[in-house]
């Protein structure tokens, strides 16, 4: 089968198309015929050597896929050969074939297209697991999503939105707002020429804020927090390191939670790809959020689909298919 | 009544000893003539000016006080005049009547001496909100407690043993390491030539950290931190502006989070002593966690009280009583 490796770290030439074995599912796992993937960023960091897999994962490049159910391991039920299913991955999704433990398959929501329910798994896990089981956010309280337009700003303004909460979002153009304020964002903050800690200080506080900056937003972060406001740090575009005065969290009796999807066990995948199954898809089922599909590239053409999401002008989510 | 104030930041000596005139409770309040009140490390921030009472708080200093119930405001039930309480407090301690929220005031656990029982509330509040209530420290859980022969380490080292947790605890004398010992704690870590976070590593890591150092200790905790641990920040001892690596808090899935029991509300206040009274005072009362009171001095030695404080060289609670 074909699949997608990184082996010397560097730009998006550093992709390369492979022909591996097709791996075997063992007791407990799926195997799928993967239809599509989807490009995170986290892949990005992985081809750049910063963001190795977690032992005993994949060295092929994808967090996530949709496609048929080809196998089932031992002791697997609630699926069965041939159905259309979508699932989150610790690796290998940029191939025709993945094995993956059966707690992470899910089906596809209803009405939803089989290669575009690629895009889905990695954001919906994130940011429902984020959002609502890490940071507890609930109804009637402000959400501010930073980089709004991306991959799984969109779907947790949508999220945030569809749950009752009142959602801020950052993004970078003007029509990057446009999109945050389409998706339900109730004020859209341009991060070149807006201070985002002055908006949500006028507007009384974040109670949780979703952060993909880090180091450079860190104390930010804290200063734009409502009191009992919790920071989530998913991401470290802006860097690692950050200087963050204790004082200030301790007066908003704040928490500051950094976070990874990817490294956690497997049973915490399969609360997480549960609740989801059950919080999640009824909203997508019903029109309520929808993923962002920006493009669709075969998977050959990866290094393009990788120059794509390098530009940083990427709205929504790149998807790779298979051509199965 | 006699009540005392620092009306100019300072030293020991800049407390003052005053005449004031006797509160009346409003509707929800309840007087309390008080019998004894503790010295806090809080206080002492006070009294050098560092932190100031929360807005509507009393300028008299004192966050715990034990007595005796001397009038209920308009709708107060569930106490009557002459009940034996004990009491937390937003500020007015060191003085020969209080008045508090009615939702601040608890029972004396049982077979405790009322004088004593004003060394309770604030770590029995403390320990429980931040540990059980913020931090969600369980049962075979590793929880680490700096400052482990203060009022509120010791409360700590016991309530989490107690608990079923495996405790560790830091201190900086050989008499005070025992004492952590014998409070329950499995490992006592002397600060002065050990490394906690090697301590801890070895160990697998602390699920709760209870912390009342900050900056200084900020990466350490950090670090000392198992898989989605949790570092709880009470107090600043070490500094308020520290460095964080998010990158290490991020693959460990861990929280830090800074809080304080003062500034919160009154019906946050409420909901912990319930849950104190629910959980701790049964665990007091069986003689399974004690407050170590270490010395009693009268109100108008205040000074004194607040001089052994500083000198840092205290282990457990020291009192302030009215002769009431």
């Amino acid at each position: 089968m074909r699949a997608v490796v990184a082996p010397d770290p560097g730009g998006p030439e550093a992709l390369v198309v492979r022909d591996l074995p097709e791996p075997t599912p063992g007791p407990g796992e799926v195997l799928l015929e993967v239809v599509a993937s989807a490009v995170n960023r986290a892949d990005v960091m992985q081809r750049k050597g910063f963001y190795p897999p977690p032992p005993g994962a994949s060295d092929v490049l994808g967090l996530e896929c949709s496609g048929r159910v080809a196998a089932l391991g031992e002791g697997v039920t609630g699926f069965a050969v041939g159905d259309d299913v979508c699932a989150l991955l610790a690796g290998g999704g940029y191939a025709e074939q993945v094995v993956v433990p059966a707690a992470q398959v899910m089906p596809v929501p209803e009405g939803i297209d089989l290669a575009d329910a690629a895009s889905l798994p990695e954001v919906a896990c994130t940011v429902w697991s984020n959002a609502f089981m890490v940071a507890g956010l609930h109804a009637d309280e402000r959400f501010l999503v930073h980089g709004g337009s991306g991959g799984i700003g969109t779907f947790a303004i949508q999220l945030g939105h569809a749950l009752g909460a009142e959602v801020f979002a950052t993004a970078g153009s003007a029509e990057k707002l446009e999109l945050c304020r389409e998706l339900g964002a109730a004020r859209a903050i341009n991060y070149r020429d807006e201070d985002f800690v002055a908006v949500l200080k006028e507007a009384g506080g974040a109670d949780v804020i979703l952060d993909n900056i880090g180091a450079k937003y860190l104390q930010r972060n804290v200063d734009a927090l409502a009191t009992e406001g919790r920071v989530v740090i998913i991401g470290m575009q802006g860097g690692t390191r950050g200087e963050l005065d204790i004082s200030a969290l301790l007066r908003k009796r704040g928490a500051v939670i950094a976070t990874s999807l990817r490294a956690r066990p497997v049973e915490g995948k399969a609360a997480i790809c549960a609740a989801v199954v059950e919080h999640v898809w009824p909203l997508v089922a019903a029109g309520r959020v929808r993923s962002v599909v920006r493009r669709r590239f075969p998977l050959e053409e990866v290094a393009d689909a990788h120059r794509l999401m390098d530009s940083g002008d990427s709205i929504g989510k790149i998807l790779l298919t298979t051509g199965r």
